[in-house]
């Protein structure tokens, strides 16, 4: 099977740990052994988000005021970098002989996408009430809730085309095992035939999503730090979901967090394609497969089933 | 002819310019009409160096002290995403149709190599003698004198073996334009079978002709914004060299400067391969192949021709 991952944030650092670099070599040290069963069976492509690092970067672009702070898209590519190059590495590590690469990935975006006039994707660390309406003010970002939390947003368009899907495509016939889209993609847009770099950070579940329907990919995994999608989630009538439809899926609601992009991502994907998506935690992905954990999310369930 | 280049810092920024965004943009744009007008006759890999980039990284690091400053790896990493990404986006906007990609690039040298007991490659701005001494006495910073200045130095270990190799190889058999030892590459040391990141940074022109070297390119070409290498440099004697062999040419003495490890790379790289490196200005790039401008080395020229 040919299997794309999208790896939620928690892959490289669990929720509240601080970003520091040796903290989530340790936490990619984990994840990497999870990816590498996976690979050992599978032809593997593997995104990533960026929300906490780049995040990180624009904090130490703001820290350091004799240059003036780079753009997004070249911090989303400095993430690239970076994220790419210690998962690389680590799973390098777990499967010797193996070819493990990191291709950096532009990601064409519409302009005039809506969500330019409405920043939503949260990037960077959490703050205080307080603390998020001075950064407000002093820097001109716009902060939103987070949870209990505040943080800074950023517009997030959708993903539309992959400029380097011929590469993509390439490396994977030569059984590589290929990290690419990282934090979504470097968003670009096109001018005159030109690309251009434009300030945004993509939701890497949506450009996964386009990376595996683009590759033809038979399942997307969407990992993250939760066992499954649950109905009432945190309720004492919460359910988890087994399987489901992306029709019944799609209508149901799940207010705040960051289960909606997961969800709208893994949808779409099944809809469009007839293929298999599974939303769940990033260390059960052997059963995610086998159907012992997660969220599958396919049209082979009549309507939905709970654990 | 398989070309590889090696552009210096002056490709991104001109000597002295401040390290702004948006003046490497400007300054990658007419770069990439150089190698637009190679890449069209040529198959062409790009090596760039990252000293001004890595050492902005390390001072945004070190300014954002909520976090710990990354490792020199991993900021290595990430100035391969950002200058890859400038690079890429702008050779790809000169070339419509053509794939242009780039590839993270780790490099194994040796822990041992005599290089992490004396520093000598300078990172980041130049410093007056006074702010030199401050940042060496708080920050613990190597510095040592560069040109009327002083720069943060940091540990340059020789190229031993590129990680990636067999994936450069393979993109270029698919006519990529092919991005890969950015800033000399990653440095990681083997250990136990197993690869881990270590503080440095590795030349970029050493990383070019060990490229040069495994792919079999017929030149190496190390670009910077000087026209040739002169004997009595900047005195009224100077000779412009326009042909030597690297007997004659390794034998010369160079103080200071950055021309150093660029006469070491091409001296080594024609000796080992018996084929033709030119050092000159990046935008003479079609005359130097041509034998009209730069420096070349090579074994087909008796001892020594200057202009």
């Amino acid at each position: 099977m040919l299997i794309v991952v999208a790896l939620g944030g928690n892959a490289l650092l669990q929720r509240g740990e601080p970003l520091e670099a040796e903290l989530q070599h340790k936490n990619v040290k984990h994840t990497a052994q999870a990816l590498a069963a996976l690979a050992r069976q599978h032809e593997l492509v593997i995104c990533h988000g960026n929300g906490p690092q780049v995040g990180l970067l624009a904090l130490q672009n703001e820290a350091y005021t004799k240059v003036k702070s780079y753009p997004l898209d070249v911090l989303d590519a400095e993430s690239q970098g970076m994220i790419g190059y210690l998962i690389q590495q680590e799973v390098g590590n777990q499967l010797p002989g193996r070819n493990v690469v990191t291709l950096l990935t532009q990601i064409v975006v519409d302009a005039n996408d809506p969500a330019f006039q409405k920043p939503t994707k949260p990037i960077g660390p959490v703050y205080t009430e307080e603390q998020a309406k001075e950064l407000a003010a002093t820097r001109g970002w716009q902060i939103a809730p987070d949870n209990n939390h505040f943080r800074r947003v950023v517009p997030s368009p959708q993903p539309k085309e992959i400029v380097e899907l011929d590469m993509i495509k390439a490396l994977l016939k030569l059984d590589s095992i290929l990290i690419c889209g990282g934090g979504g993609g470097i968003p670009v847009e096109r001018q005159d035939n030109k690309l251009i770099g434009i300030e945004a950070v993509i939701d890497k579940d949506n450009t996964a999503a386009l990376i595996a329907e683009k590759l033809g990919a038979d399942a997307l995994l969407i990992l993250t730090d939760v066992p499954a999608v649950s109905e009432n989630w945190g309720q004492p009538n919460e359910k988890k979901i087994k399987h489901v439809t992306p029709s019944v899926l799609g209508k149901m609601n799940f207010p705040g967090g960051s289960m909606g992009p997961k969800i709208t991502a893994s949808c779409r994907f099944v809809e469009r394609n007839k293929k298999l998506a599974v939303i769940g935690n990033l260390f059960d992905v052997q059963d995610m497969l086998e159907g012992k954990a997660g969220t599958r999310v396919s049209m082979e369930v009549d309507a939905i089933e709970y654990y």
